[in-house]
């Protein structure tokens, strides 16, 4: 025995060495998953490792389940508001398993059409945590049945210990056998090599405490090791896809300002009328502009905001992340910023910049810009399921018009803060640009989140064809679903 | 004309290079309420500071009207979640306003006796503001009646424009002589030199615009002058005072280990049944634990946490604030932890900081933290107002056992971590923290939001007697309300 507490005493030890090189570093985060049964002292490996931590870098997150019926959020939005910036760890109790786990032990059948999708957001989550430089410790908290029984006995046969048995834990020891199923079955679809599962048998309360503990250790030393490893930091020169075709920039034909302030007012009028629709309150939508500057991105935007009530829209303008957003996984921010229900989030720039100006100004490492395209897809797959409308504009302005547009701001002194030094050195890439916007359309345009060409050296069209597409688009949204 | 489009010309340009320094400076925050009667041109004057402006460092702030019925969320919450950081401009429809406004025009009578404190709500939020560097400026936005009308009759004539008319815009249009009168009375009250209204006349398109614009512009102009007065920066000495009386930190008598045990489980089992009744599910609690370093703040946190259901409470550990934090006012990181409904929000140190380190250390001016006592009981009501169970734990340790507290740890090389150069620095000003704690205490306990000084020599006691304190204060607070 005062062995085991010896060891227990080394881990101790050695973990808090380590959470302090990894404040002290910030080279990674940790997210830690901790499921079980009752009895089998998931709570109590928690609050050992606060007591042992230094809690100030330690959030533990306990999030209530969703309701079934959904609230218009997509169902992971709430794990990604609360994921750990690097230097920090977090505790989930259960997490993003909850998804999963919990329907599929109460009702297996109709759950089970479900399973696939919701294991395929777990693994697709899990990969991006650890590409993203957040490690994945997952200990699923096991004891036997009888074991389970009898402490749970012991616990109802005395009145001051009786309260710690809750109605679910009865619940979950009654049905032992269905989630011993559900949680293999689980696991086994979800354990990778970067995100493992460990088994924890809590029979012993020092033994499952050491074992705990130890695969932490193990999660934090691997991480110092892989953070010590550089990065593959050969420059990515930016390929100029010289077979690229270049987008169409020009409208087939221009329009006179009177019939453009007619078409502009009515087609606000139906953006107007669409928006107060109670057909439309159960919705949101989520416009992304994207565009190389100059392309007239502000302008449309607003033409598009004038139609709402100011309570319906946000704005959200993209430029370069803050500290607080460089530390995590970089979908965080927009994660952050999705509409309620009944609401627009129209985004001025956005998630695309890591394909986009990240790529081409070599701000990204290859592999990282590489594996956002499918994370994108997945990203807006995720808001289409929980009912959001998404559509993405690339606003298509020719050299020559942006080169003319460059020059008319510089030469009137309130929108040449407008144009600024990046702008021209952005502008040197512009074949780049096209490039890379060539391929990110390609691999981006689903039909749940469909990308739109939009001939931007006229801007009078290119704000009516917005206009006129984000009707649709909301218009066929809303006859789908009623 | 050709004069008035100068004049706006000049505005505008004034207005982008004092928002550049201010960007760039970082001085002061603006918030900008705009409040006013259809037709008078609101969204056009925003909209037209959104295009001068650069709208990176603008935000604009539409919230939907609260739900009657209330939510358990302090009213003014989702303001101060929108609060600018210093270098930003935060616009404002109706703003704060709306809580007080809308409720006036549409119930005159139920409405009233919840004005007077509305209006305190108010006032105390802007002076608070202003104090904390952000400069408000209010518009009002006004036009006459028979343009009202006719504007109004112009726009539903034409199928084109039908949309632009809400139906809010036709009620407020038809009770055009109480809106008037609600406005003039709430501006009356809520007019102050430092957050000052100033009624904007609608008539004219451009003569709004160069008003609005010029208002903006003096608030930016006196924000920068009064940015460059340095503050009162003579260092404040900690006064101690002689004759405060030092706190009890031992209590009357010991307990053994196995009475504390019962005591300990029974406790927590009557806290355990509190937190699952029907009735508490509409409330929530938030406690504060203040104390000198080594007074066992984080081992009462977990043996009262141990009692909850980890999807029910969250530790909030406070310590320096980040950058982020340091950009607004003081009280803004805390509205962010706030309890939803059901839950437990439990600050490990919190909002005293600022009359305890910060006065203390010299963190903050004097006139900063003496102005901290009524703002923080002005933020405790509002917390009481929304239906949260508040209460307030000094754990007073005495001098010696703080030192031995010390030495223990420096001794075992696992906390040694909780001993830091800081902490042998406060002990130092232990008697100004016994004195600041007890002008705190004496200035900020309230009915509705207690201190409770616990004898924390004994580590044991100070647990229990938190624990029933906090079970009573439920209790108390159910049977009230039920």
């Amino acid at each position: 025995m005062a062995k085991r507490s010896e060891r227990i005493n080394k881990v101790r030890d050695e973990l808090l060495t380590a959470q302090t090189q990894l404040v002290r570093e910030k080279s990674f985060a940790v997210a830690i998953i901790v499921t079980g049964v009752p009895t089998a002292g998931r709570s109590e490996v928690v609050n050992k490792l606060l007591e042992w931590l230094d809690p100030k870098h330690v959030s533990v997150h306990a999030l209530d389940r969703l309701p079934q019926t959904g609230d218009g959020k997509p169902i992971m939005q709430r794990y990604w508001l609360t994921l750990p910036a690097r230097g920090e760890i977090a505790i989930y109790f259960t997490g993003w398993y909850e998804e999963v786990l919990w329907p599929a032990m109460h009702e297996a059948k109709k759950a089970a059409r479900h399973e696939a999708r919701a294991i395929e957001r777990i693994t697709q989550l899990e990969a991006m945590l650890v590409s993203d430089r957040v490690r994945v410790v997952k200990l699923d908290m096991r004891v036997d049945r009888e074991v389970q029984k009898q402490r749970i006995d012991e616990l109802l046969a005395e009145k001051a210990t009786r309260w710690r048995v809750t109605d679910e834990d009865r619940w979950l020891a009654k049905h032992f056998d269905v989630v011993q199923e559900v949680s293999d079955r689980i696991i086994a679809a979800t354990n990778s090599p970067d995100a493992p599962w460990h088994v924890v048998h809590g029979d012993d309360k020092n033994s499952r405490l050491e074992k705990a503990g130890g695969h932490l250790l193990k999660c934090l030393s691997a991480g110092f090791k892989h953070s010590a490893v550089p990065a593959n930091s050969a420059p990515w020169q930016a390929e100029t896809n010289a077979s690229t075709v270049p987008f169409v920039t020009r409208p087939p034909e221009g329009l006179d300002d009177d019939a453009y302030d007619r078409e502009l007012e009515s087609l606000q009028g139906r953006l107007a009328l669409l928006s107060r629709k109670r057909s439309f309150k159960k919705r949101s939508v989520v416009l992304a502009f994207e565009g190389m500057d100059a392309a007239g991105k502000g302008g449309t935007i607003r033409r598009l905001a004038a139609a709402l009530d100011a309570r319906q829209y946000t704005v959200v303008p993209i430029s370069a992340p803050t500290p607080e957003e460089l530390a995590r996984p970089y979908l965080w921010r927009f994660w952050r910023r999705l509409p309620e229900r009944g609401d627009f989030a129209i985004f001025d720039r956005s998630w695309y910049g890591r394909v986009l100006v990240e790529r081409v100004r070599d701000l990204a490492a290859k592999p990282d810009w590489q594996r956002a395209y499918d994370e994108i897809n997945e990203f807006e797959l995720q808001l289409a399921e929980a009912g959001m409308i998404v559509h993405k504009f690339w606003l298509a302005v020719g050299k020559d018009e942006q080169l003319k547009r460059f020059k008319d701001r510089e030469e009137d002194a309130l929108k040449r803060y407008k144009v600024d030094r990046e702008d021209w050195a952005n502008r040197r890439h512009y074949d780049a640009y096209q490039a890379a916007a060539s391929e990110m359309i390609e691999r981006t345009s689903t039909p749940h989140a469909p990308w739109t060409i939009v001939e931007a050296d006229d801007k009078k069209y290119a704000r009516l064809k917005v206009l006129r597409t984000v009707c649709d688009s909301i218009e066929t949204a809303i006859k789908k679903s009623s």
